[in-house]
C-alpha cells in the first residue's frame, strides 16, 4: 500500500495569473530562460546535449533545455573524476543534469554560462541519426519526432504557437464567441470527391473541410463567432502549399457585408504579423527572415476585382479566361506587383461555392474575396458574403446538384430571420510559412500529413 | 465589370489591440452591449425578435442581437403606420432593424430601453418551431442549429468559450508551446476497438483518441507543451458523460514527476473555475448555478491512493475489488465526501494504459492519477508520469500485444535522451458541465456527436 503523499501547501492565490517559476517542474531545476535572475548563484539545470567541445582540460557542453541554450564549462581540476568523464564522454542528445554557478557573459547565448561543479548523464543517447550534414526530406520526415529538436524546426513551430495564440486573442478581445464545429459530419462539404469518410455506427460520416455552415448557424445566438480547428482535404496534391490535414480559423459576423469582411481580414492578418514581429524576434532571426517586408504589413490592403485581375493577367501573357478560377501561377503573377497582401474580389459564380451571395451589380459574379500573400505565398484567405435569400440559395443547391435534404437545417437559417452576414477562412500553415519565409507548409505543423505521409 | 470599391482609410494603429466598435459590422449599427455609451442618442440596432407584447397603443419588442437583450418601446402615436404595423405583426425570430433613442432604465436588462422611431423587418421568420413549452430532447437536438438561440444554450456555450480561452491563456502565460497533434494517425491509440478509421489513399488512418504520444515527442524541443483539439471515441456509450467527438487539452512537461503533475492539475482546474466566476457571472446566473460551491475551488485538492479508495468504497458497501478500474458509481461515492475535486492516484497497472510509469515503491501499480469533480460529475482528468525506461516500456508493449513496429518512433524518445516527464488530459465538455452545473455533456458543445446523432 502506498503512503499518502504530503499535500503541498501552495499559497491559494488565484488572482496571480503567472506562477512562480518551477511550479510544475521538479522544484530543484531552474529553466535556462530564467538564469539571469540567478547570477552568481549555484543552480541545477537539466537538458539535452547539443554539442561537446574539449580543449585540453576544459570541456564546453552546450545543452538545450527547451527554454534556451546554455554553454556549460567543465574545468577538469575543479570537478571530480565522474563529472569529467561524463562531460567528455557524453553523446549528442543525451539528457544531463548539471549543478554549477551562473556566470553572466554577454557573448553567451542567453547572456550566461554555467561553471559546472557536477554533471551527470540521466538519459544516455544512442548515436543520434540527425547530423549537421544534409539529410533528404523523406529521411527528416521519417524522423519528424526527433527533427523537431533542430533549431529551425523549433523556431518555426514557436512562431506557429505564437500565431495560434494571437488568433484566439484577436477574436477574444473583440467579443467573438468561439464555436467549435464538428469534424464528423453528415453529407455536407465543398466537394464530395475530396472528403475522407468513416463508418459511424453503421452510417457514413465525413471529415469536415470547413466549419462555415455551423458558424453561420451560431450567428443569431452570438452575432460574432469563430471556429478554429483541424480541417481535412483528401486531395491528391503534392505541392508545397498542400496538407491533407491543416488548421483553419473561420470567423463569421452577422450584419457584416463583403466590404466589412475584407476590413476584418486586413486587420486580422496585420495583427498576426505584428504579434510575430513583437514576440518572435529571436525565432525570425534564427530563420533569417527579412523582417523589413513584414513591418510594412498594415491596413488597408490593395483590392482588385476578379475582372480587372483577369485583364492584368492577360496583359502579362497569362492564358486565363474570364470565368475560370485563378491558378497558383496566376496568383503569384498578380501578387508580385505588391508588397502588401492583395484582395481579389467578386469572382464568377461558377468558380466559387454555392453559398456565396450573388452580386446585385453583376449577377454573373458573387460577393467574395481571396487574399493573396506577397512573396509568392499565394492564397491565405478565402471569404465571402453569404447568400441570405432562401429561394436563391435553394436554386444554387439544385443547380449544383447537391443533396437538398442534407442542407435543410442550413436553409432554416434563411427561414427564421435571415440576415446579411460574411466570413472567411484563413489557413494557419500557409500564413506561418509566409510570416517565417519558409518554402513549404509541411514544416509549419508539428506532424504533417501529406498524400504519402501518415507517420510518425 | 465592377468598379473598384473605395479602400477605407483606417488609421493603421496596430498597437491598439481592441478596435473601435463596429469596425467589422455595418458601420451604422450599434451593438446592444455598447448602448450605455450612447445614452439619449439616436442609434440603429439590428437583431432577432424574442417577444412582442402589445398593450393598447404601445408595443414592447424585445430583441436579441447576440451581444445582449434590448426592450424596444414602440408608441403608436409617435411612429408612422409602417413601423406600427411591422412592430405589431412581426413574428418571433424575425430579423429587425430599429432606429430610436437610448433611454437608460435600471429595470431593463442591460440598463437601457430603446424608444423606437422606425422599425423594419429585414428577415421575416416562418412560425418558429421552438416554443416555451417543453420539447423532447430529440426534437431539440434535431433543431440544434436553432436551439442555440435559447438563453440556457447561449449561456452554457458562452461559458465554454470563456473556458477555452482560459485554457490557452493559462499555458501561454506559463511559457508552454502549443503543439497541434494530428487527428489522422497510423496504427496507434489506446484501444483499437473504439477507433474510427478512414481510407487514406489506399492505407488506413485512425482518428486520434489522444495527442499524448506526440506531445511527449515535443518535450525535448520545448520542455513544456500542450495540445488542444477534438478527439474521437467510437464507444457505444449512451451515458450523459459521453460524446463520440469531444475536445481535450493535454499538457506534457519535461522533468515533472507525478507529484508535480497533480500540482499543475489543481492550479489549472482552479484557474478555469476562477475565470468562469470572474467573467461569466451573468451566464452562471442564467443557468441558476450555485456559485458558492465554485468559489471554494482552490488548491490544494485532497488526494487518496487507489488502494485506500478501494478500502473506503468497500466500507461503503461497493463490490469493487483491488485491481479493477473504478466505475462511475464508485467515482460518485468517493467524490461525494469532498467539496473539492479529488485526486485518486497510483492505480493497478492492469487497469491503466501501457505508457504509465511503474511505481518503484509498489510495482503492481503505476504513477498516475484521475481527478474526480465534485457534485457527481466524475472524472475530468486522467494523467500520469510516463514510463521513461526503454526496456520496461518495450516489455509493456509486448505484454499488451500492441503493434511494436508502430511504436518504434515513440520508443525513440527513450533511446535518445530519455527523461522524467508527466502529463494529463482534461475533457472540456465534462469540465464545463460541472462548472455550469448542467446535467449532460451534450449541451456543452455546439453540435454534439453521439452514438445516434451525426446531424445537424
Amino acid at each position: 500500500m502506498n503512503p499518502l503523499p504530503s499535500v503541498p501547501h501552495l499559497s491559494p492565490s488565484p488572482e496571480s495569473l503567472v506562477p512562480d517559476e518551477n511550479e510544475m517542474s521538479r522544484t530543484h531545476l531552474i529553466e535556462v530562460k530564467d538564469l539571469s535572475r540567478h547570477a552568481e548563484a549555484t543552480v541545477t539545470v537539466a537538458g539535452w546535449v547539443e554539442t561537446v567541445r574539449i580543449h585540453g582540460r576544459v570541456a564546453f557542453v552546450v545543452i538545450r533545455d527547451g527554454t534556451g541554450l546554455l554553454q556549460c564549462v567543465v574545468v577538469k581540476k575543479e570537478v571530480d573524476e565522474a563529472t569529467w568523464e561524463a562531460a567528455t564522454g557524453v553523446t549528442q542528445e543525451s539528457t544531463v543534469e548539471l549543478t554549477g554557478s551562473v556566470k553572466p557573459d554577454d557573448r553567451a547565448p542567453g547572456g550566461n554560462e554555467l561553471l559546472v561543479s557536477t554533471l551527470s548523464v540521466v538519459g544516455p543517447a544512442e548515436e543520434y541519426p540527425i547530423q549537421p550534414k544534409e539529410h533528404g526530406v523523406e529521411f527528416l520526415m521519417d524522423h519528424r519526432h526527433l527533427w523537431l529538436r533542430s533549431s529551425a524546426q523549433r523556431a518555426g513551430l514557436r512562431v506557429r504557437s505564437e500565431v495560434m495564440q494571437a488568433v484566439h486573442d484577436f477574436y477574444y478581445d473583440r467579443g467573438f464567441t468561439r464555436i467549435d464545429t464538428p469534424i464528423l459530419t453528415g453529407a455536407i462539404g465543398e466537394s464530395a470527391g475530396t472528403l475522407f469518410s468513416t463508418d459511424y455506427f453503421g452510417d457514413t460520416a465525413y471529415l469536415a473541410q470547413t466549419g462555415q455552415l455551423y458558424v453561420e448557424a451560431a450567428c443569431p445566438a452570438f452575432r460574432k463567432v469563430y471556429c478554429f480547428g483541424p480541417t481535412f482535404r483528401a486531395e491528391k496534391s503534392k505541392t508545397r502549399r498542400h496538407l491533407t490535414e491543416f488548421w483553419m480559423v473561420e470567423p463569421e459576423v452577422a450584419f457584416a457585408d463583403s466590404d466589412a469582411n475584407m476590413r476584418l481580414q486586413e486587420e486580422f492578418v496585420s495583427y498576426l504579423v505584428e504579434r510575430a514581429l513583437e514576440r518572435c524576434a529571436p525565432e525570425l532571426e534564427t530563420l533569417e527572415r527579412d523582417t523589413s517586408v513584414l513591418e510594412r504589413i498594415r491596413p488597408p490592403f490593395p483590392r482588385v476585382s476578379y475582372t480587372e485581375a483577369v485583364e492584368r493577367l492577360q496583359a502579362k501573357g497569362s492564358g486565363i479566361e474570364w470565368g475560370r478560377d485563378l491558378g497558383g501561377a496566376d496568383e503569384t503573377l498578380l501578387a508580385e506587383e505588391h508588397h502588401l497582401p492583395l484582395f481579389v474580389y467578386n469572382y464568377p459564380k461558377e468558380a466559387k461555392a454555392f453559398y456565396m451571395k450573388e452580386n446585385p451589380d453583376d449577377p454573373r459574379t458573387v460577393l467574395c474575396n481571396d487574399l493573396l500573400a506577397p512573396e509568392g505565398y499565394g492564397e491565405i484567405i478565402g471569404g465571402s458574403q453569404r447568400e441570405d435569400d432562401l429561394d436563391r440559395l435553394l436554386h444554387r443547391i439544385r443547380e449544383e446538384d447537391l443533396p437538398e435534404e442534407a442542407y435543410n437545417w442550413y436553409l432554416d437559417l434563411r427561414r427564421y430571420g435571415t440576415f446579411v452576414h460574411s466570413g472567411f477562412g484563413l489557413g494557419i500553415e500557409r500564413t506561418v510559412a509566409w510570416i517565417t519565409g519558409r518554402p513549404h507548409v509541411r514544416e509549419m505543423i508539428p506532424f504533417p500529413r501529406l498524400m504519402n505521409r501518415l507517420t510518425p
